[in-house]
């Protein structure tokens, strides 16, 4: 939204004393605007978590020299820490099946602005979705997929990736199950959308089990894909209220509003650099 | 809230051509004045599902004779009913074992007259709770339990429910499993609260797992038991959110509130006679 | 969803008893398969609302003389009533301003076959959007309008109404004041939507206004347009948190998904034949 | 919760840089173990605001010192600010008429531990709540009040509180209008629940106003009490779904949950110190 461009830390580490207190001086002496601080420290882990957002404009330390003259400070309290500029602009590769929903609508926000990402490629299992890529202009790739075949379509998914530079994977109701090997080689760095409030209905038709179970309340869970199905990090929830009434269709038919917000709303949070992932979880600084 | 008399109707059977008309013809040939129908049919399970309302004064047919008179049309149908009558008030008797949040939430709304039920019992395996029952002026009866005496104890609770002609048993944080046994004897007539939004998070200390997992969204269920624990028709969901934030504390007192609104308007839908059960689900016409 | 076509009627009459004894006696004498039915007495005001849907086939009644056959019953109880039949699709305009988000939504759920309707026309006072509109290949129309011109300008809507045989025109964040008349001749035929939980932040700038006010929680409304600006009978609302930390940048953000679910929610029950207006209120049938 | 002494600052000031810094320096420097920090930069008006928590044990200026040492920083920054230690236990007066659901769910919290305060007065024009006083043992005043009183019973209401050297007044559905005096006297020392999501029915019988407009959803506000009627500062505010099925009775039971939880919120925000007051906001460090 503002024209200023900004730098962002996400830091990591250790609970210490003088953690805020050295970042902040790091920030003061140089004569950063910050426009966005927040921490947070997981007592019971002992973990330190910082956001820290400031403009470039008037930082005394250009641009290119701001992650050697933060180095020294990083490694005195032993940081895991990234940095980031507002006017690099991620890129996205959307993984989708053939329910199409979910990917209609990040491509929606992407043309409206409301993304702030490109998103060059578009990989497929299926045909199907083709023609809302083209009408969006977006390269589609078909890439079919087997129990045999696995290993090589990652490949070749992992060849488009790196062709195309891509920061981050997104799956839109992408319905195959990655490799341990795929999740771990883009860590933190592929989002999935599944639709139930994990860990509930784990798996498969999880509106199927839903409704089976007669549950008063559905749910969508975007998380981080990790080794373990559906067992990532979360990002964002959100759930819907449903009743006796409601059949399968009902709740499918509902369920795609709530994938579709709570999907976007965590691509969203990642694109901002908004999300830090520590153990199993996330600390969400929005 | 009404002042008027009223007799309801639940009604459960095999979907069927006619019925609607039947059970509307039946109460309208006797002028019957309707305050509240609902039906709803499970076209998957074919299952027809009734509740409907209506005032004694002006019907034809004295209220001793309801039963007698719908007999006929039910066995056409082969219908299962119930009729219930509003100026006859349900009993609960409440367990409980050492949280009294929901125990002391429900007596609140009991003694504000909030609660269309008496509450002449409360049971515990624990003595914590006396002074709580007693500010109310509620009999406390403790019933300790161990592996070895649980038959022997739930036969006493057993002649504490038959002593008091009890019509529904709330759990209100009774920590002990039931028997299959007991579940049975008092099927549907069983309302237990789980702290979390269920099927996530059976078992125990659901506060601790859903911190562990990292989840946005805490919940709480209201449900039947029945010998399959935390598997029972589910009555009443509800959530709320959280944040990496939240200690497991944070969660615990958050969680309270949900736990003592959800279980109240549970036994508050039942007491009114607005939940039918079906297979292992509910439907709420409210 | 349902192959199966449907006919369905809404009712509304004065309280009377017998009316849901002489509706299901009708349709089950000509042996219709019921669907869906619901009822509801506003007993304030002694009004009679009912929503019932049966299977054309195997009905004893031809389709065409539906009407005909249901006339003699609806007259004896005075009632107002509108019949629909399944497999006749709705032809829906959406007026649109600057703001695409609604628009984009409503085009591409209607793409994806989620609502049940044809949307042959965009109208709009300015060009903004007609790229939208072309890339779904639907006609743009542009008709800007000032103060002198919103006469004529309406004139100029009402003639594209009619020919294109209009049956619901979808206010889609369109930021012209519609005059009562054209409000009046289109009664229950315009859904608009707001960016606030109505009555709150009636008129212009609701988010500004909601940030001005410092409120907890931001909403959205959709409702049919009536003479009296925003105050039109609702049919849906709901909610988002929000927090000191969001400026009103963020509350336009997280506002457009609020905008884009009610509306797309409001448009689906009306045309799924789900809402009866009574008063200035809705009974939602769903 | 925790068993340590705490000392919380709640700081306001212009916006300016190495704020933070500064804070957390002096933290530091004095070898505070923060346990809790964070911060709010309002950039439309240039407000800084922080909360910042640390344990007394191991901090080198002793307890009585720590105001005199931030003095200096204090004033370097012009800063607003106010120092709490979690072992001053706060003074609650609660003023009710005649609806006691409110008062009943904080006496019961308060009994339960749930609330961080002394709870030794309940002041109300109406002799109905005194039973549940009674039964809490805490004193009950009764102080009518009229038109010609009001001046005269709002005096009579402050000697009780500087009596008991009260330092948080809840209005727990106390229905009379407090006078723009009284309000400004404690300023930012009252919290009010009001029965609506603020603005929308401000004033006299929010949930008939809400019937007869047909709202979706329905809301509670608390906010602190200034001298214009249910405008003053947002603390928490949460709703409840209902539907046309929903009459006024209806709403007021549904809105009594809600009342209660947002009452309860709020004023367990403000005794945790959470809650920082700025222009007719609140920033909220949860």
């Amino acid at each position: 939204m503002s024209a200023k461009t900004t730098a962002t830390l996400l830091i990591t580490c250790r609970d210490q004393k003088g953690l805020v207190a050295a970042v902040s001086d790091f920030l003061y002496r140089n004569e950063g605007n910050i426009t966005h601080a927040d921490q947070h420290t997981d007592k019971e882990r002992a973990i330190f978590l910082q956001r820290v957002e400031w403009e470039l404009d008037g930082f005394r330390v250009p641009r290119e020299g701001i992650a050697d003259a933060f180095r020294p400070l990083a490694e005195r309290f032993d940081m895991t820490w990234t940095l980031h500029f507002s006017d690099e602009v991620p890129r996205i590769a959307i993984l989708v099946s053939k329910l199409p929903h979910c990917l209609y609508d990040l491509l929606a926000r992407w043309r409206l602005g409301e993304l702030d990402a490109e998103i060059p490629m578009i990989i497929s299992n299926h045909d199907d979705a083709r023609p809302i890529a083209e009408s969006f202009g977006v390269e589609y790739q078909v890439l079919p997929v087997s129990a045999e075949s696995k290993a090589r379509q990652e490949a070749q998914i992992d060849e488009l990736i790196a062709r195309e530079r891509i920061d981050l994977i997104v799956l839109a109701r992408y319905m195959q199950v990655l490799s341990a090997e795929f999740c771990e080689r883009h860590a933190n760095r592929i989002i999935n959308i599944h639709h139930s409030f994990l860990p509930a209905f784990a798996g498969a038709r999880p509106y199927h089990q839903a409704h089976e179970r007669g549950v008063k309340v559905i749910g969508a869970t975007a998380h981080y894909a990790t080794p373990e199905l559906d067992q990532g990090p979360i990002i964002v929830q959100d759930v819907a209220r449903v009743s006796h009434r409601d059949s399968v269709e009902d709740l499918v038919r509902m369920g795609k509003d709530l994938e579709k917000v709570v999907l976007a709303r965590a691509v969203d949070l990642h694109l901002r650099h908004r999300v830090i992932v520590y153990g199993n979880k996330t600390a969400i600084f929005d």
